[in-house]
């Protein structure tokens, strides 16, 4: 018998004990031993739900029940989480997670704490919800040296996007909108301010590389300033706006960034709307590779919680190593990413244009109906320092997204 | 040292030395140990090439070295890699392979051989080359009952349709431009007729499901029928049609298919272009998830291969299991399988539709510029017998495609 103990009866917790529950027979004979939920530890009450007959409040009954040999963590946040954490791993029980603030902050130090007791601290569902993407980049492309990852990692700002593209609506409306239809949090800043795509990519980027990428150093744009005007312009270029996590090795370097970003209908991101995920790969043998759907929701986000505690029950007493280590990646200063820029200028187009060109060489310009006295152009490949050096010249900008196209 | 013997120094098997000579550094990190090719079995002979140092011809040898302790199998075809394959796994050697149809004939007998004797059979690379598929379904998505998987399983197919539908083309000018590129073979047939798509649906339907699906009888239909005038409905009704290998459980059966199907924008299939190949799996918990990446090529199907050599590294003396189980799946016939189906009828839309209508019910006809005295029309939900049998009412049928809209 596998007994599992899950800290956090919200979204992903009770997700998870559904999903235990709802595919018990599969799950039992792929880990060739019956799986069950001694326990859910969450502060509240739930009067009248069977879970009620599991219910802790206090995690020491947990984690001195040498039975229990796997918990989840779904808690959220790094107090208390990395405390219960820590001394669940200290006691020999492995820990499953989908906690991403938790997992970039003390992953590393959490998986040392594991393999010294010769447990397991897995985080598939951190990045990308139900999207594998952690267990292929561990298990899969293994022959492979990874040379970027870039993805739509946060189904919020990308169920605003795609409102945006769809209705021509403006931020505000689509926010507003996503948190009716429960996409958004009442405090969506996290999400909408890249935070929580910034600290994926560094989970990602960690273990694509090997090393370890510090999320505080990782350049973080959101996506509030992103306006209706915007997305026209983009629609009339055939081209759409997503929040992407990107990391790039660029001879020897690597960079890191989440912004707004233009991509047009070629990259096999432009397709992907509304609460979906997807994690573009590049390796130097395997090429272009891409994992798509759902990246987040209750049940999606257990199914790779669920995944883990597989994992983890086929594996006791057994450490399943990863690339990611101790070496800190010296990232690349930001100015030095070279790329190339969508940019709005106030202006005619007989008055400013040539100002423009003088400044940034011959660009095509793009008008969009509705919008007199301005006109948009995506500038040629240089660096984020000559972008900034150059826009310094044109007092006129009215706005500037970074273009991979 | 792991000592490795390539069968077959074809595109695949030359992919492989290759990638294991150009990641020597990463892959021996991961596997902890340093792997090295030690024969490379090819009737031919390679004067010049430094693989000659290496070059045997006669299988006794690799057999019978006991220090080989993985052999990939890159010949193709049944005879003699069957022979080799079982001979190889007898004498305790883990075998990878990228052969899916030595996999879709012997897989089950091969992995039982493999289990009495404490080895692997894996073939990754048989499915969708470099893309991680087999391994998902193995060890990712084990949480959930997967009830679909679909997919653009065949490369030179999904080139020649994305040329028709691109440049207007016909079959057969596309088909000769894909010769001439490399991304078909001389004898296309295989290919084209779609019977590599349904060997490796067989493949990914066993996996998912659990039980054994006989390729022999999955219905298949190839695209040599497809022409420029299909294409151009399609583009106009906003779709495409793609060679899907598709399988699914519907009211407790499961079907499987191969042949040409209509799909529109919303299917993430959709943008699916050129030689690449992508797999779409649906989950009870986790939905919709799709796969993508390069469908064949030297350098991304040894990828895969050599990810298999890694976990054959990582897992001496220990099967990996997996879930195709020799139960044999009982295939729902065909005729009982509901789709839409979208219909080229010949006639006018003054006299022809009334037929229609009486047949179909009420359709929405769609007419293209150019084909004067025909017109399309896109069918309700029927099962395949139902459309038999109305369409044996219609004798002016130009042409029928199944249509997932």
């Amino acid at each position: 018998m596998i007994y599992v103990a899950v800290l956090g009866y919200g979204t992903v917790g009770s997700g998870v004990v559904e999903v235990i529950e709802r595919n018990r027979d599969s799950i039992n004979k792929r880990v060739g031993d019956e799986v069950e939920v001694r326990y859910v530890l969450d502060l509240r009450e739930f009067p009248g739900n069977p879970i009620q007959d599991v219910l802790v409040h206090d995690f020491d009954i947990i984690v001195n029940d040498p039975e229990v040999s796997v918990v989840v963590e779904t808690m959220g946040g790094l107090k208390p989480a990395f405390d219960f954490t820590k001394r669940a791993l200290e006691a020999g029980k492995s820990v499953c997670t989908s906690n991403k603030e938790l997992v970039a902050e003390h992953g590393l130090e959490l998986m040392h704490v594991a393999e010294m007791h010769n447990a397991n601290y897995l985080f598939e569902a951190s990045c990308g919800g139900g999207i594998p993407i952690i267990r292929a980049l561990n298990s899969s492309l293994t022959a492979d040296e990874i040379d970027e990852v870039s993805g739509i990692l946060n189904g919020t700002t990308n169920y605003i996007l795609t409102k945006m593209a769809r209705d021509g609506s403006d931020f505000d409306t689509a926010l507003k909108e996503a948190q009716q239809n429960g996409y958004a949090e009442r405090n969506p800043e996290a999400d909408i301010e890249g935070r929580d795509a910034c600290r994926k990519i560094a989970i990602l980027s960690s273990i694509a590389y090997g090393r370890d990428v510090r999320y505080q150093k990782v350049y973080t744009e959101g996506i509030s300033k992103i306006t209706a005007e915007d997305m026209k312009y983009a629609n009339a270029m055939g081209c759409s706006i997503k929040l992407l996590g990107q990391s790039r090795i660029v001879n020897g370097g690597i960079y890191a960034m989440v912004c707004p970003t233009l991509i047009n209908v070629d990259n096999p991101l432009y397709s992907v709307q509304g609460v979906f995920n997807a994690i573009f790969v590049h390796g130097n043998v395997l090429g272009d590779a891409m994992f798509y759907g759902s990246g987040a929701g209750s049940l999606p986000t257990a199914s790779a919680v669920v995944a883990d505690v597989v994992d983890c029950a086929k594996h006791r007493g057994d450490n399943v190593m990863n690339q990611w280590s101790d070496e800190e990646i010296s990232l690349i200063d930001i100015d030095e990413v070279r790329g190339r820029f969508f940019v709005r200028v106030a202006g005619s187009l007989a008055g400013e244009l040539n100002n423009v060109k003088e400044v940034f060489g011959d660009v095509e310009p793009v008008s969009i109906p509705g919008t007199a006295g301005e006109f948009g152009f995506i500038t040629k490949e240089m660096s984020e320092r000559e972008y900034k050096e150059k826009a310094a010249k044109l007092p006129d900008i009215i706005t500037m997204i970074r273009a991979r196209v």
